[in-house]
């Protein structure tokens, strides 16, 4: 801690884990302030400093050390645990067929269109599972930040694609879990979906009955007994273990977190935990974007053979979520919104592609496509959202003062 | 990230961690909260949550787990920033002879105790450099927090205290080179003394200077370019790189970070530094006092021989420091304060005792023994530190408004 004789490793370790923690920070804040000067969304310009920070360009952020997954993972727990606290699950309940429907025919229109797009390209077998598998994943982060920093959280719109993808998520696990199934050479029973399916939604449904009875009368103690300013941090503590209960009830951390803020929303001290919260977000959250964007290693895009799969993919993409935006047909707001919101892959589509690879079913060449795939769709996805958020109008964006008017300036 | 299929080690490493940090966290903000209660400080109650999840009790808490040294670094990091933040340096220079003659004679008094008692119990040859350098060390994490907790960091008093513990760091670091090299059978000659020296005040001289000029012009383009939520993760980021930038250069991490809050202090942005600083260690700092509880293993006390070496090392550790308190006589002040100001050994005598323990010259019993009186003195300071403060006429603490109720219903 204080000093570096005979070279023990952890201080070493230490520094240069500050050095690339405060290199992720910088950067992110430094590109995340011009994009918004420029009139994008933050988002892009941490993606973009991940992308600059990892393998591509300067290999300072090594996206595989297990420290920095912690970081990163942490960034996400908070993000959910914010966007959670700032949802009113009555208002979601109200748009839950919408949000359902989007997420069911989001699932099956990609994974389709990547089964056949890999079946007409001649790719090896069990590659069209995984393709279309890596097709049907949602971001609910990256979504979920530029609605919030767009500060359109509160939309009908955004309540229809937050539901969605979140729901979304919960059917990836099912889908991943078979799939690895299939590609083992197990064998998939129905037993074994419905299980897997029931675990899965059965934690958010079972979370929200029991803990919408047991937080508002541990909160109100906690505000009476601590200091005002221990308040978010106890939160927070609180969202990891709901996080981590979900992560060991087959369910995911993201999905735990997201529930825990559920279910702090509606007791009177939201507000002042949420206050709280953002500001340690602060800190967390850019480490996760830029992560997140250290996994796209952009080098493999050179190849024409990746450039053609890694089209074709974006172009099935692109399309089988816009189309999922038109499935609630019932249901009257802005079709182009949703369908848009749930384009971006994320993190989410690399860990399916990755788990492709560790399979042995994809190839370096193949990844690369679905990584290609997964950064257009991530750093498309703000673009246009905010382009068809801003032509509305102009509800103000709740993060600072100055941001309306760079809004207006575009 | 999403899923635990095939168990990949990092999730469920991941999930252990957040488990973890909540533990840590949750019992520290309880304690800590609890401890303000009953009139004493939170930084007890954070050091006894370490205690009880260290090795001693539940042993959730492994203190040399390399992550959880990270996160606590990075707490003590932003303390020593946080606290830099709100040190007026041309206050302190005013008391800087006052302070150089606290620290000097708090090094030289209790070196020549320890070392004399060391000698009068027989104790193997070497043990007693090592003891002796252990008694000289000075947290200044602790004292800081204490003061900073009750509102007097700006008193006279506390600004001798700072001062003399950061010069104490710094001729901490000479000290443990000295000692390293003897107990290796190294030579010391005058010339490598005399070099360490000054590496060890030269940074802090330089980065002073030089920063001194750099740090206004750069916090002033910062403020204009970025958003205002941007700002204290950026200085943030800053001190991060001057805190690794020391630890390079032969000084100290903390050294580092105390410096760049006097950097940043003089700013007109300062105070909107530190709101930002101070709810992002709301998270970190707790866990840095965790990890010091948690790396005393109380179950070591219960040997007799360690309860005899270890309460003369506390005797020496106490009456060693408080003499120094009286070291610059010509001061007016209270002397009192001072030298229980600087009773805490903390981590820093933790790290000398470890390295007494890695060279082999302090057994296992020895190396207790050292760290029964870094608890004891850990913890008594901020009790006797809060009785003498709040004594006195009440100048209300900053944090909260609670506590100027609590402390006088004691």
């Amino acid at each position: 801690m204080l000093l570096d004789l005979g070279a023990p490793p952890d201080v070493s370790e230490v520094s240069s884990l500050l050095l690339v923690l405060a290199a992720m920070l910088g950067l992110a804040k430094l590109l995340g302030d011009l994009c918004e000067r420029v009139g994008q969304a933050a988002v892009i310009g941490e993606l973009l400093a991940g992308v600059l920070l990892g393998p591509s360009v300067f290999r300072l952020v090594d996206p595989h050390a297990s420290i920095l997954e912690a970081f990163s993972e942490i960034g996400v727990v908070i993000l959910l645990f914010q966007i959670g606290l700032e949802t009113d699950l009555r208002k979601m309940l109200k748009v839950g067929s919408a949000a359902f429907a989007v997420a069911m025919v989001g699932v099956l229109v990609p994974f389709s269109l990547g089964y056949a797009a890999s079946r007409a390209l001649g790719l090896p077998p069990l590659a069209d599972l995984v393709l279309g598998a890596t097709l049907t994943a949602t971001s609910v982060g990256i979504t979920a930040r530029v609605l919030s920093d767009l500060g359109r959280l509160q939309d009908p719109e955004s309540q229809v694609v937050l539901g969605a993808a979140v729901i979304d998520d919960v059917i990836g696990l099912i889908i991943l879990a078979v799939v690895s199934d299939v590609v083992a050479g197990g064998e998939v029973t129905m037993g074994s979906v419905v299980r897997n399916t029931l675990t899965a939604f059965g934690f958010i449904i079972a979370a929200v009955l029991v803990g919408g009875r047991l937080v508002p009368p541990v909160v109100r103690l906690l505000a009476r007994y601590g200091k005002p300013a221990s308040l978010p941090v106890m939160a927070l503590t609180l969202a990891f273990i709901v996080a981590v209960l979900a992560d060991q009830l087959g369910s995911a951390m993201i999905i735990g977190a997201f529930t825990a803020g559920l279910l702090f929303a509606p007791t009177p001290q939201a507000h002042q935990i949420q206050e709280g919260v953002v500001r340690v977000g602060y800190f967390f959250v850019p480490l996760f974007f830029v992560h997140v964007g250290a996994l796209v290693d952009a080098r493999a895009f050179a190849d024409p053979r990746v450039l053609l799969v890694g089209g074709i993919l974006i172009a099935c993409a692109v399309v089988g979520k816009v189309v999922a935006g038109w499935a609630p047909f019932w249901w009257k707001g802005r079709k182009l919104v949703i369908g848009v919101g749930m384009i971006p892959r994320g993190e989410v589509g690399l860990i399916f592609a990755t788990a492709g690879v560790t399979k042995g079913v994809l190839d370096d060449k193949l990844f690369a496509a679905c990584a290609m795939m997964v950064m257009a769709t991530t750093f498309l996805a703000p673009i246009l959202l905010k382009q068809l958020l801003s032509r509305r109008e102009g509800a103000p964006p709740q993060d600072e003062p100055g941001s309306a008017e760079l809004v207006s300036r575009v």
